[in-house]
């Protein structure tokens, strides 16, 4: 079997978590099922397995995001990995080495795993491009580009929820333009089958190359949330905003921001998910937020298990090979 | 049996520890005999006991302070709990999340314990008001509110030195407007019986109201330090001064700097305590801080161990409902 | 057996780690041996040994070098110890805090070990002079002084790929004025017994009184690098070069940047080291740096089982002394 797939290796097993695109059904279920076997990790007195005892795990972030940071240590540790956080602003490049100096000097020291975080979209790819055999890569978020571990975490949320994904309508709602996870989302919507994905929002925040991805475009609420299972609000990304793409905030919440009369056009059981932090009151009312059918806390708590299961896979692997 | 102390729970045990203010004495001594089985931790080869392996516990620091939080986060270790430290400074917030909801989602992340440092009075109790039941949080000093484990560690070392506080006179020297410390050691002072608690300070750095927590005013060093058994000498905030509160820090050091000379009218086993970090020259003279009345880095140790028996308690309790 | 040097225990033993000078070549050799023990644990699955379980390391960076920091914490966690990162610019002494009372209250938390990183020559010394018995220190650069584990991973690179240092010929290359390293270098190889140790630069670059550690003086690459095994390039500290010391870096490049070209003088089988970050194109050519005689990644990896060795000595001789 011929594999092109950076994230594969020879055998067809994860090695790279770069992005949801190009990735089996399989593989994404294999993910879901490890992190259902983490879930009741964080409930339990003593919140550590011995997986990963001996590892080392590098966070490297070249953009600062104590948010994301701190789920992937806590995943870390509760796997028992020894963990390194480098914040890169603040390193080594002002000494005028390159990235590809630093990396190499990373694998020298047989870290085991980088975590990346970068503005620039396809950052992760080029390192994973260029690491030894013994070191994989997981993308913690690249410019536009991608936020695997975040769709995933979605996804485990939505299983949890809903089952089955064959009958599923979701709606992804917001600023698709500026949205990392929104891709993320889309490809793994549609490798586990899900029967519709949408998008809804503003014409200037939606691309128009999106529709490839085989989602229906909506730019109105009321006909975009009619029978769906789930919406995913999106963050509002306003510190990425560059020109008037938005009227107002307000106007923007009159059109698109979730309230509790424009949930009730969805399914009565619909759920309600966003990745976080939310603004309340630019895309989401608070009362939404934190209602019944919200879960956006429960993403937050999946997203340990999720990454822990990313994280055991791709370094599971190694171990099988030895 | 009622209880209206957010920081105890309902069977009377305690949950947080946010202030001194209202626990019983019998509290406050089970975490000094706590604390006394942890001293010799710290001296053995091996500096660690399993109690809260697999606990996550947050250092939640608002506002920096490298001392504090290297206390907590040995402690934490030397427990064999996970520690995050949290700058929120540098963090979320400047994505315009709330407060609450980034509380929230470390709350989801199945986070054990915030060590909570912070600015304003009061944070650690709005911050302990809104987690859910299996978060405990510790006050690690708020704006001029309270400092409640630097107050245990300071009574956990007058008791070793001095045994019983039923016949000790404690004097508690300087910037009292200022000092969230002061408060703390009053309140424990009071609750744990000392035959009395003096201050004394210039009339600009003590508040009136002070006088309604049970102590004894003193403007002047001569008369206020007669008698006593223990001096606890305040750091000088001149980075909080606002205004002239103070004619000159050398006309400082004449009325109220611990001297050599000064020292001779306490008795003469007095022990001599500070807070730390000590401005030497300023409230206090070297060879007094560094002199054999002198206990300010046996606090430093003793700090340790009683941040290890607050943690230990309040999570400690959680298991025993399990 | 009288003592003097501060680096040694009563019985003789490593106490402390500030530099090379003075140590016998006996001791060399055991930190050497030593290492050649940990050389494999960075290539186990588990990459952890439980030698310094229960100890703290703090690592107190008075100039920040993430690239160091990283080592000195991997190694320590590879030894199971806990690590506490400080770093001072950001820390107590905007408290007016001194030196000496930072360093007192770390002592009184029973810390074990203090790895130093200063911008001034002597600041390790002056700590260790400073030290309470229990207390290790360890130099990790401290000024234009000393870098005493770089050195000794350098020679335990070579050592491995060179055997015995009797026979060999070592040229040191570059800015020998504002190099922490060249120095160690220097007295490592002539403890060791190395055949002859040469140093090459412009003559702005090389301190006088350098001809005093007994080595050879090159002001050419032509002349110094003749017959020799190893080449240890040295970085062009751009960030320190205060004044005209240099024409320019393109011109440094022509006359002492290390080619393909220049490194066909050496012997064929000699190797090519560099103490990181390269800067490329202007002390080495991309292509000698990445070249089969290259071992500078090795190095990178040498590192951590070096440190660790010298850890684990300093603190294991506590240990026995119990």
């Amino acid at each position: 079997m011929r594999q092109v797939n950076i994230q594969l290796d020879q055998q067809g097993r994860l090695r790279h978590f770069l992005t949801i695109e190009g990735l089996k059904r399989q593989t994404l279920v294999d993910i879901l099922d490890m992190a259902e076997s983490f879930a009741t990790v964080g409930e339990q007195t003593v919140k550590k397995v011995p997986l990963l005892r001996g590892k080392t795990i590098v966070n490297l972030f070249f953009e600062s995001s104590t948010r994301t940071r701190t789920t992937f240590e806590l995943a870390a540790k509760r796997l028992s990995a020894d963990v390194l956080n480098i914040n890169i602003a603040a390193s080594a490049t002002s000494k005028g080495e390159s990235l590809l100096d630093m990396l190499a000097n990373l694998e020298a020291m047989h870290c085991d795993m980088f975590v990346v975080r970068h503005a620039d979209s396809g950052a992760a790819h080029f390192i994973a491009r260029h690491v030894p055999e013994h070191i994989s890569v997981v993308n913690a978020g690249d410019g536009r580009h991608a936020h695997p571990t975040q769709a995933m975490l979605d996804m485990f949320t939505i299983r949890r929820h809903k089952g089955e994904f064959g009958s599923l309508r979701v709606a992804i709602v917001g600023d698709l333009l500026h949205s990392r996870v929104a891709r993320s989302q889309i490809h793994a919507l549609t490798t586990l089958g899900a029967l519709e994905v949408r998008v809804i929002g503003p014409r200037t925040l939606i691309p128009r190359e999106i529709a490839d991805l085989g989602v229906h475009i909506y730019h109105d609420m009321e006909q975009g949330l009619k029978d769906v299972d789930v919406i995913i609000m999106l963050r509002l990304q306003r510190e990425r905003m560059q020109g008037a793409l938005l009227p107002s905030e307000h106007e923007y919440y009159q059109r698109f921001g979730l309230t509790d009369e424009k949930l009730m056009i969805a399914k009565s059981d619909a759920i309600v998910m966003h990745p976080g932090p939310i603004n309340r009151g630019v895309e989401i009312q608070s009362s939404v937020a934190d209602g019944p059918q919200s879960v956006i806390l429960e993403q937050v708590t999946n997203g340990i298990a999720v990454r822990m299961a990313v994280m055991a896979m791709v370094l599971g692997r190694q171990g099988e090979e030895d």
